[in-house]
């Protein structure tokens, strides 16, 4: 074991006093000394780099009570800008987002059919317009995107449908744009979402399932992402759940994913649907799967009979794999995130109660089920997060 | 933050330098000095403490080269020894161990149908037992049993077979003995058992499957104990795997644990011998269920036509469960310990199989499934690891 060296020291104090400020809407330099142990001078030295750097302000004066008058810091916010991309299966969203995970301007762009270099081509360019998007000062550029990821590394391993492997995606962007890069799983990413910009209860565990296109669980424990031994903790899209099930991309039969993504519910009531003579209704609307989606959705908020089955279906497949997951990890909170989550409330219930039927009492009986508010920005907002969490510590 | 203090870096450079000697056959002051950062003043002093104590000793000289020879230093595997029992559904199980985790003496009590006040006294009485059997000074006790117990408060939060709800097992032992005192889950236990004393690959995680009267997992987790939100993590015993199955001593049906625990695979398998009309084999040994179990594990190595589809259907169960677990944790070593261990290697090569088909090919190429070679006495190790653990900083 190395001895803790002075720079370590003062690189986790001034971590330290940064998230203390970044925590409060308002605090004065004597109130940080008191919440972090430091003393009175290590604190106002800090602060006094953070306010050349611009990252932090005085907002306001306190009360004297005796002696000079405390002066409130906070930070700025707009201080520094990130760029949150979500490389997702159809389109490459991305994002500029300020400190605190605001929305300041958005792009996208569709890779629809598109792969290998030439999907990496539309990674630059996207990166490059939201670069002009935004004159404020670059912290990095947070990454999440389908498939397996080494995020120590910055190394996709596997991305099947943009067909990357072992493309070091965080040393290319290092190079082209000389900025500080962060990437994970889109599951782990939105699981960070959840963890770090809606966690009012601030649990230091919880388990975000995605379920759009592809199917699979982030897992933050103890507050960090949590891996597994080759950075696929959470897959859980491919589990066989039935024997001579269909056929599924990853190669296998009878999937999670093919049961539960969107495509097979939205597949599977479209049918129903149209066998009862409804086609009318789906056609009406043009056969694209955004537009497709959109009728079932709103069906199944309607309590359509064709509809309303195949989703509680689904449902009940999610459920089945979801009581496993609470069984191994006994984490109490599980978010359903993605195209999914449109199914609202009464589906995450459904689930719940499902789960707290299949699993030991003692574990069912605190497990809630709920559906991210996040909507689709999750992505993008996890891969942020893990980029002011990895630069600036404060999350 | 509080401000580390003087007191706390002393405790923790002490149990570094103990961890050091522990780690080695043998070792040199200097060599410490050299591979914890710490300085030859620190070391020595630490060591001379630990030399007055009795738990090192010097036990040979190193050449010289120039200089004073280094003396070289051991533990003494026999300066204290700790008390590992393992609360068992039918008997309560308990031994005198080592600082090495090697195993000096062995006692147990039969607790068949006794519960509350009763089993707590006979757990009492096993220890004074134990502690007659050894005159070295003891460490402490470490107590494994099944259940939901919180480690830290040393609470037993609910055992269901021996009636304790919310009893504190920790508070009523230690006062009862003046010694230190660490309770775990019995499969958490068993888990931290493996990852101590049988990793030779030095792995950070892995996964522990105990299936004997009840079926759980217990999961290690960058080298710690994973308990989840409310100690109940790798409960997977209660996960409902079929409809319109068997009743559970939980009160749901069709759980994991009434398809594959040694209680339901023994019956099956009786049932399908006697069926058969070899009643006579399985009287001839008596009708206590170890006999029978011995006749079934016996039957199922000679691969009997009558017992292996009834074992081979279990350990198919007992894989879709696992493709979950894997699947969820992404952890690649997983160990099978309890009564169904004795299956054997077939047997847990037939469940890996299973679960790399069962799973994302990625996840299951690098998935193992062995069985555990720490045989009766696993549950007891694990107590005594997470002992010295606690008390020594030492595993």
């Amino acid at each position: 074991m190395k001895k803790t060296n002075q720079e370590e020291i003062q690189r986790h104090n001034s971590q330290l006093i940064l998230k203390t400020i970044y925590d409060r809407a308002a605090i004065s330099r004597v109130e940080i000394s008191r919440l972090t142990g430091l003393t009175r001078t290590t604190v106002s030295d800090a602060v006094a780099r953070f306010i050349q750097d611009g990252v932090v302000m005085e907002v306001g004066i306190l009360p004297s009570r005796g002696g000079k008058p405390p002066i409130l810091l906070s930070i700025v916010d707009d201080a520094r800008h990130l760029i949150g991309l979500d490389l997702a299966d159809n389109e490459f969203r991305g994002a500029v987002v300020n400190l605190r995970g605001k929305i300041i301007q958005r792009a996208c762009i569709s890779v629809e059919g598109v792969d290998g270099g030439e999907a990496l081509s539309l990674v630059y360019q996207l990166i490059e317009q939201l670069h002009n998007l935004t004159d404020r000062p670059l912290l990095g550029i947070g990454i999440g995107t389908p498939g397996l990821m080494d995020p120590q590394k910055g190394m996709v391993l596997n991305a099947v449908n943009l067909d990357w492997r072992d493309l070091p995606l965080g040393d290319l962007l290092r190079e082209r744009f000389g900025l500080p890069i962060a990437i994970a799983n889109d599951c782990q990413a939105a699981a960070l979402a959840e963890f770090i910009f809606n966690n009012p209860e601030n649990r230091d565990n919880l388990v975000l399932v995605k379920a759009g296109r592809g199917v699979g669980a982030g897992i933050v424990l103890g507050g960090r992402s949590m891996y597994g031994d080759s950075f696929g903790a959470g897959e859980i899209g491919h589990v066989k759940m039935v024997a001579d099930g269909e056929r599924c991309r990853c190669g296998n039969t009878g999937c999670l994913e093919t049961l539960v993504s969107c495509r097979a519910i939205v597949g599977r009531a479209s049918a129903a649907m149209e066998q009862a003579g409804r086609a009318s209704r789906m056609q009406a609307f043009g056969d694209s799967p955004e537009a497709e989606s959109e009728i079932i959705f709103q069906a199944y908020q309607d309590g359509d009979e064709m509809v309303v089955p195949v989703v509680d279906q689904a449902g009940s497949y999610l459920a089945k794999a979801l009581a496993f997951l609470v069984s191994v990890l006994n984490i109490n909170k599980v978010v359903i995130a993605g195209s999914l989550a449109r199914f609202g409330d009464r589906f995450a219930q459904a689930i719940q109660n499902q789960v707290e039927r299949e699993v030991l009492p003692a574990l069912g009986r605190d497990t809630r089920v709920v559906t991210s508010k996040l909507g689709d920005d999750i992505v993008i907002l996890g891969a942020a997060g893990l980029l002011l969490s990895q630069e600036m510590g404060v999350v």
